[in-house]
């Protein structure tokens, strides 16, 4: 039967996909949480994940597509690879986990579409530093097309960050009431430091950047 | 490196993915296999499969994608589901495994990049009776442009079969010498049974009816 007022959320417990399981819960009379393990080196944001949907009241599923961390090397699964600090100028980082939100909405699809779900909410963001192509807006949209035309449905996938920098991000968290859980709770740090993080790697400079530019904004 | 006459073909050891791979072997220099294993009650089909690539001198991949099958409840996977023998009026008959295509093309293109290859090779069909949503040409040109998205690549996705019935089918396999192969090795049959299989099944009356159409036509 279809739930039309429920979503289910693409969550990994860091900043991004947490804002948007409280968007989804301002939202949805209904949200549950999916989380992928892709053999990432920190089992940690696991843990994170789950006791941020716990504490969010929403039901957690974790979904093992570990096959995509062996079919193509990266380095946030093969820790003999080091992560890239800076963006080669003519590639992606070394981060980059090809066809990873690819892999993760379809599988998300199928099981929303076995719960009766049909709407589906990642925190994908063009504005990301990184330009990867799977978290582009036109990427989504023809995901979204593609995933219908497979199953014959109707899905509608949310993308509440599309076009929003880092410091929206913060804003945004706070509006919906949850900036002291992301600021204190989730994990971004490529390094697996929660919270502030290793305040080293890129992914810690861009949270902490957004975060110092949204507090002057908004203490000013 | 791009290796620009290779081809990664979706292979299940049946008569339309045989087919597929014959004909892949006659356009590309170099072809790979990629089997799915989800799950399916037969696992004889993966032997089958890993028999017939080493006759047509072609690397064989298997992957398990085994969280297909219990993300949606289905009677290829499922041992307590009866296969349905009709197709029902209104939906699709329960072997119907949802975004099955989908993973499976998603998954064998993260592979084949990873290789330098970006042809892929799927025998879905339009002909197909039960006319899932899946094997539509609308769905594989939709599924095309995405994963060029999702990864930033040039994919070209070959479906050779999309608009024959099995007649055609077996047509095509005697064009390309592999009759023989195709009719004595394969697996098609829902209930485990190479070759001409149990004939009782809709996959063994299709293959069946598919057979004794071109026969006549051969012979006569």
């Amino acid at each position: 039967m279809k739930q039309k007022n429920a979503a289910l959320v693409c969550f990994s417990g860091g900043q991004d996909s947490t804002t948007c399981l409280f968007w989804a819960k301002k939202h949805f009379a209904r949200v549950e949480a999916v989380c992928f393990t892709y053999g990432q080196k920190h089992s940690l944001e696991i843990k994170i994940a789950r006791k941020i949907a716990d504490k969010a009241q929403v039901s957690f599923h974790l979904l093992d597509v570990s096959l995509l961390g062996q079919l193509a090397p990266n380095s946030l699964t093969d820790a003999s690879i080091p992560i890239d600090t800076e963006k080669p100028e003519e590639s992606y980082p070394n981060t980059f986990v090809p066809g990873r939100n690819m892999v993760f909405l379809t599988f998300a699809a199928v099981m929303a579409r076995n719960k009766g779900i049909f709407h589906l909410v990642t925190g994908v963001s063009e504005a990301d530093y990184s330009g990867y192509s799977d978290c582009r807006d036109t990427f989504i949209r023809s995901l979204n097309v593609t995933l219908n035309l497979a199953m014959d449905e109707q899905f509608v996938i949310h993308t509440p960050l599309m076009n929003w920098d880092k410091k929206a991000v913060w804003q945004l968290s706070d509006e919906l009431g949850a900036f002291d859980l992301v600021r204190n709770q989730t994990l971004t740090c490529y390094n697996g430091i929660p919270a502030d993080g290793c305040g080293a790697c890129p992914a810690c400079k861009l949270r902490q950047e957004g975060l110092e530019s949204y507090l002057q904004t908004k203490n000013s």
